[in-house]
């Protein structure tokens, strides 16, 4: 097998052999495909696209470049979510802890925001000692106690997945759905999972801002994940406006403790986080439908028994479980300033992205993966879309510890939202479509 | 500029500004591009094609990436004929010297055989003593004295291209018209031509195996050069069977000087390179139209000029002379085997690109650019498309001088020849179309 040979294979619509994907990720894995070859490969199989059994092949390849985890022997089954990303988007929080308190096993390994979405990872790093970076020993250990651990990609999982995607990122191979798919099934079927519940958004905050585009890559998920012999749905759920009320990491724990205390039982945030778990314990057989996993959901919140899970994990992995009675030792800005409406009206449009841009720009989210974040800072939402808003009346409030960047931060947050004089004519659903059940 | 984003613009079907083609091609010149985005570019541009106006930035950017010569001083139009390659592809060393001989000027910077096709500069070679690494003010000098100069591709001419053709090579970015369209044209007009002529090869033993593939790249050329002001015509000729008799460095010499001697006055060889050194004639403004310049060029030769003209840049580029009268002084074979045919009949097709892989097997050619070739070993064809044949009569004499790949070079050429009760219904002209005038 000569590399250039693939490469024009694919660059010409023809289809590779499982054997010859798994050829040319293991070379390029261990170093004897050069880059430039990849690259030009990546951007052969973006233009030209890939068969499903490239994909799972592909697939396949990247997940058996690593460690594959093997949680067979734990005595429940292995379910956990994963969300395509966007703003405000920390639902892991909740129900990780709840799908735990319900029996099932749930391993997360997440990831980090970058861009104007955020990451699990950061979020619970906000929490003082909470250590993301376990080993997988440790994983296991913590899994096998409180039935969930959150950590973060080790070396031992999918090394060629993070290769190929260090290489995507600098090479215009990004927004492939094949890629993607390939990407975050090759790590999420690393877990060693039975089930999994996709959450892939759309809309202006998401990366596919177009809901075909989300059922595209929605549907290749399922498929491959199928194919693999996992139960796998996908949800295509609204991404068009901050989900919850808060984005920023130290904030967005605040209002996930909200969520698990009980004190915020309504809201797009609530909603979705009820819906998600309750797939989870639909697939992992917990449930006997979507329905009766809802009301089992709310009850493990009502209970206290997702908060006492919450702060369970919280310990176990080194953190200062206190942050659930005292939200108060999570970081918190010095400064604040409100943002308020010019004109009276209805809020029609919040351009979603530019919110996530703006809580990047004051520090807490990344424009490089190597970049610190500040875990205090961020943006509170008090008018979401469809609100009555009166001249003057806060839109938002800027958590902010330097005035390097407010300007910027505060002039995007202002031009994002559009204000009319009457309600919009429809308000778009949380849950757009379920593909894959 | 990012890298990043010319590539997602080729990707996503875009059309680059000139501003653009330029600054990627000098900062991957600079080394300032990695060659894992210039390879993904380079497979966006293979798949989504570019439009004429980026095509010819293209070819603007690699020609102005190195010296461009200036000729201007010279007293007569600098004309040039360029071959796509092809098998006993050898016009070059009979039409420069007809060309000159007509009062012309040819700066011909030529190439090395690689795969199954020859190249001039090792033809060239075969001439003891001939020199085909001048320097730019050598190649000056011997072009202001004799009118013509044959040299190879100098690290001061086009070395974008050196660097892009070395990546397309591995990344299977090769057979794109535009990218192949940049590379000969930006490499000839750094010639500081009037005018080119292009000879591109069409059939089983060329690049481009169907005719509108051929007819493509032609018109690409066409429109480059002209838009750079060039008079730039294109024919595409024949390269279903070898061109000539004599395929193999120092035989295809032998071949030329029989011409150039007077002593081969028919044949495809001897029709092509009349009909190309009358369009370089016409082109330059040495003939009124192509019928006078073919009689114009015809007279030439029938007169001795053109030899005389070969025997002085012979002399000037450091060769021997002599072997325009003693063809013995060049390299010959030790051992010769014909190849005879195994039933009667009229040989109706010859598999001519795997003549060119026997030559090069025997040692001829080169599989690697590092390879050092054999001059004297090749192939001389007794009977071509449309001969009779008798059982048992020869039908090729193989020249070689090693028994360790003769098998394998004498069970290709035996292989290549079809040989059937009937001739062939049509035979497939020596030019096939005149694209550009």
């Amino acid at each position: 097998m000569r590399a250039v040979d693939l490469i024009r294979k694919k660059r010409d619509g023809g289809e590779l052999t499982r054997a010859e994907i798994e050829g040319l990720v293991a070379a390029f894995t261990r170093g004897e495909v050069e880059q430039y070859q990849m690259s030009a490969w990546l951007m052969a199989a973006f233009l030209r696209g890939l068969s499903a059994a490239e994909l799972a092949a592909l697939t396949e390849a990247m997940l058996h470049s690593g460690d594959v985890l093997d949680f067979s022997s734990l005595p429940a089954p292995k379910v956990d979510k994963h969300s395509t990303g966007g703003v405000g988007d920390k639902t892991s929080l909740v129900i990780a802890p709840v799908a735990a308190a319900a029996g099932l096993y749930v391993p997360m390994i997440s990831g980090r925001g970058l861009g104007h979405t955020g990451g699990t990872l950061d979020k619970l790093e906000s929490i003082p000692g909470f250590n993301v970076n376990l080993s997988l020993a440790e994983f296991r250990r913590v899994l096998e106690k409180c039935g969930c651990g959150l950590i973060g990609q080790t070396a031992e999982i999918a090394p060629a997945d993070k290769q190929l995607y260090a290489l995507r990122d600098v090479t215009g191979t990004v927004e492939s759905p094949n890629l993607i798919c390939a990407s975050i099934m090759s790590k999420k079927l690393a877990e060693g999972l039975d089930a999994l519940v996709l959450d892939v958004k759309t809309g202006s905050g998401a990366f596919m801002k177009r809901e075909e585009d989300s059922v595209q890559l929605a549907q290749l998920m399922c498929e491959t994940g199928q194919r693999m012999g996992k139960r796998v749905v996908a949800l295509i759920t609204d991404m068009d406006q901050p989900l919850g009320r808060y984005a920023g990491n130290a904030l967005e724990v605040v209002e996930c403790i909200h969520i698990l205390r009980g004190e915020l039982r309504a809201g797009d945030l609530y909603d979705l986080c009820i819906e998600l778990a309750a797939w989870m314990m639909y697939l992992g057989g917990r449930a006997a439908n979507v329905a009766n996993g809802k009301r089992a959901a709310a009850e493990l919140v009502s209970s206290g028994k997702a908060l006492e899970k919450f702060s369970e994990i919280v310990r176990l992995q080194g953190g200062d479980a206190r942050v659930c009675d005292d939200m108060k030792i999570l970081p918190h800005a010095k400064s604040q300033v409100v943002i308020t409406a010019a004109r009276a009206g209805y809020v029609n449009f919040i351009a979603c992205e530019e919110i996530g841009i703006a809580a990047c720009i004051l520090g807490g989210g990344r424009e490089r993966i190597t970049d610190v974040i500040d875990p205090a800072v961020g943006v509170v939402i008090h008018k979401k879309v469809g609100d009555a808003v009166a001249a003057g009346e806060p839109l938002c409030t800027v958590h902010y510890n330097s005035d390097a960047r407010l300007e910027e931060a505060r002039r995007r947050i202002t031009e994002a939202y559009r204000i009319a004089g009457a309600p919009p004519a429809k308000l778009r659903p949380l849950v757009h479509r379920v593909i894959g059940s």
